[in-house]
């Protein structure tokens, strides 16, 4: 019973490289998400422990892949940035784009008792995944102000839309009706003058949705030396620290860093130019 | 802060659509599985409790997916056949294998605890997944032909591996090196002579792995006549039944079929011959 | 001024094979031959010396690529079957689609004086190609059937059109207009009533369109041996013949076979069942 | 005959688009041209008509193809640069790599009187074509660096080579013995001290390749003022002239610009800083 003459059917596994020396962009979405958060009754417009979970998820891959540069999520959906260098399995698509949603998935999975304790899940969730080559840092910053303009439009509608049906008393359908045709500065107007809020005083993780950037560790100084207090690093969140034993003096070791989930625009340069290493 | 002017960005998502026509094999592997197995304790040369886990995650991968007609697993792998019909997610490559392989993902996280009730996860587990198409019968019926005896020559190995290991005191290094050069007849020799194991009554499920094919579900009679005794269908287990709501007289519904887990040759015709829903 | 450190850009080269195991059509069309055929004063609707242009070209190429076993030719487009177990440029599909428009062009040119003496090239002609995969004989046969059928269908139309134009005196815009929503039933009533044309008994060239197959040459007797009256190949055109000189005893020489270019019909199984080889 | 049922043979036409946004080039390489140049008597090491066909071939396609804004060709290969806004054929890539292919091919016929007016066509030459994506600039300098780069490792050699066979009267064989594992110093002092051959006069055209570039034919003045004779172009090859009658006086007119052919080095900037329009 040996296998050799079926052995043919593995050329039939064709190859799917991505172009070298362009950027790749992950993007997963959830699967029918819509059914998924009315079952475990998520908060609306926005559950704050489903998006922290995303965002868990999403810290656990960055740290899994260190290829992974940047990360930005928004409700069920979240976009990773390789670098334009990565040779993360020889760069073969389907492997990538199959790893990385599984992976993310089971962290989802994982953590899911952590921000919800007392909601057992109900059936699993998934989600689906693709990858999108982008040759220059152009196209990249405007892919993920793409998103973040997505954010804002998507939570200033339900942010207005919620509140018409949860305080407004208006069924789901009026408030639809109600919001139809307008643009952004009537929808800020309506949720000021009839529900006293301030958009611009939302959560900015509603608003801006969640950007997780690797960020270095401030160099520590001589091992041996009693660090003084300014050196003191006292995060609890150190990612991916340089082990002790494996430092070598000859050998520069790469910078440490650890990973920070920020609320901040992404869209202006500012966010570009404080974050250099990004996109080079 | 529109995105019209940002979305010019979906245009670089590139189509990425299979051949129509074609059949379609789904195949996952697990990621690093055995630093899994070992961190998990699975008992060697195989885990009774892992593999029907991976056997139940295959079944609700079939139950949510129709057009999947055939599945396959052994160890940390499974594969599955896509009817040449198919059409979904409108045949796109890397939404299907993504979307499959973080589903079973999913279901393997989501089951793990009816298998390993006493047993905590770790960290999260995750798959690779692929797609091939292969054009004809014959190349389906030789690549399952492939896996499964990739199973029998795997397991005949691993089984006499351990039983030198654990019932002959030999260190791994010395039972590979028991092993180098010798050829199935004599792996079973070594087995029955110095074990007293006849490989022919191991488990089926270990030296043919996990077949699972959706078998029809014998008609019932008119839903409001009683049923006689032959007609009762006392399955626990069925599948997709047809909701008698929806029941439409002039339709004629499509049978009612149930998924079953096999552990039969697939090699010969005979499998095939029994089965022919399964290529048509 | 070594190549070495330039030479990366080399692997910006991605893989393209075709699926192993499936059909291959090759179609080139002729690139604004609508122009070509005026500034070249092509006879309307059907230039007899183009389409034979046409069908040199087409047998140059089965003649240069043996994979090659059929060809059907209307206008200016042609249809190409390299046989499905092809390993032709080791299936590369630019490769293979480039290289064979090129060499068809260039016989095009090449031949050009042999059919058009007198009528200099005015600038050089271009066609595009393009391969498509299919998977098993139906498809073959029903895209051979959907040339052919288009065939049909233009040479109707164009055969009533210019007859109503150069024997009945309608302008352009008035030909189309008396075609307009005409089924073919009425054409021929036009074709018959008004010119005394039976279409039936227009040239099966212009009505089939050109169907290029190889067909086995008979065996000649021992060539020490006179051959007898019977075994006399008196064809001129025997193509690829196996040189004496390399027969060996022991091993089976391929048949002998030759290129020939028949009218005929191939949407009625007839043809596919006369010559076997082609789907074999 | 309706083709309708057969139509469904064109959905197996998969979707074949270039990545946006990446510049694109097109190499095409002679089709064993070792034969051909033997068989049509081309003088070794270079021989100029040949050459000289090449490089009108590859003007004549640039004329054809504006998006085209590099070519540079030497022996029997010729690589295109087209924009990387180009929207050529929608970016499909055979159509795009097919037309080009054919087209060169064509003009390589068309023109081949021109050169060779006393040597018949013996067989209809071919070439094969293929498409590189590359996602910036250096890769793009890069890329036609390591083609001059080899034009001028095997143009030494085989100065040498043929120096040492025709003037040296060494067998090919003595010739390749003779230079194998000599560095280019070595082969520059065999030339100059045995044969009296300084490298560096060489013809250009052989030592550097041909490049194509498109430069800006200066602005005549006001159309209905008669020219000072400084503002006169008397070039004759002026390519792409704007019609006067299609000038309109709000739309300001892309400049004109005819080809130019160049024997210059394109490794080192100042090439590309004094073409600034080919990246941009």
């Amino acid at each position: 019973m040996s296998g050799s003459k079926f052995a043919y059917v593995k050329n039939y596994e064709l190859p799917d490289p991505l172009l070298p020396g362009t950027f790749v962009v992950f993007r997963l979405d959830g699967h029918s998400f819509h059914r998924f958060s009315d079952e475990h009754n998520f908060s609306k417009p926005n559950d704050t422990r489903a998006l922290k979970l995303m965002d868990h998820a999403a810290e656990a891959l960055m740290k899994e892949y260190p290829d992974i540069v940047l990360g930005f999520g928004e409700s069920d959906e979240y976009s990773f940035l390789l670098r334009k260098s990565t040779s993360l399995y020889q760069r073969r698509q389907a492997k990538i784009v199959s790893t990385l949603t599984s992976y993310f998935t089971s962290c989802y999975l994982f953590y899911w008792p952590t921000y919800f304790p007392n909601g057992l899940l109900k059936y699993p969730p998934s989600f689906d995944g693709r990858l999108v080559m982008y040759p220059g840092e152009k196209e990249i910053k405007d892919y993920f102000s793409w998103r973040q303009a997505d954010t804002h439009i998507n939570n200033l509608y339900n942010t207005a839309f919620w509140a018409l049906v949860q305080q407004g008393g208006q069924t789901t359908t009026e408030a639809h009706a109600t919001l139809r045709g307008t643009v952004s500065k009537q929808k800020h107007e309506i949720l000021f003058s009839r529900f006293d809020i301030n958009y611009n005083n939302v959560d900015a993780r509603f608003r801006k949705g969640s950007v997780i950037v690797r960020v270095e560790i401030p160099e520590l100084h001589e091992e041996n030396e009693p660090p003084t207090k300014e050196g003191i690093d006292d995060s609890t969140t150190v990612q991916n620290p340089v082990k002790a034993g494996k430092t070598k003096k000859k050998k520069k070791s790469a910078p440490k860093t650890q990973l920070q989930v920020l609320h901040c625009d992404i869209i202006s340069d500012s966010f570009w130019n404080e974050h250099p290493g990004i996109l080079t």
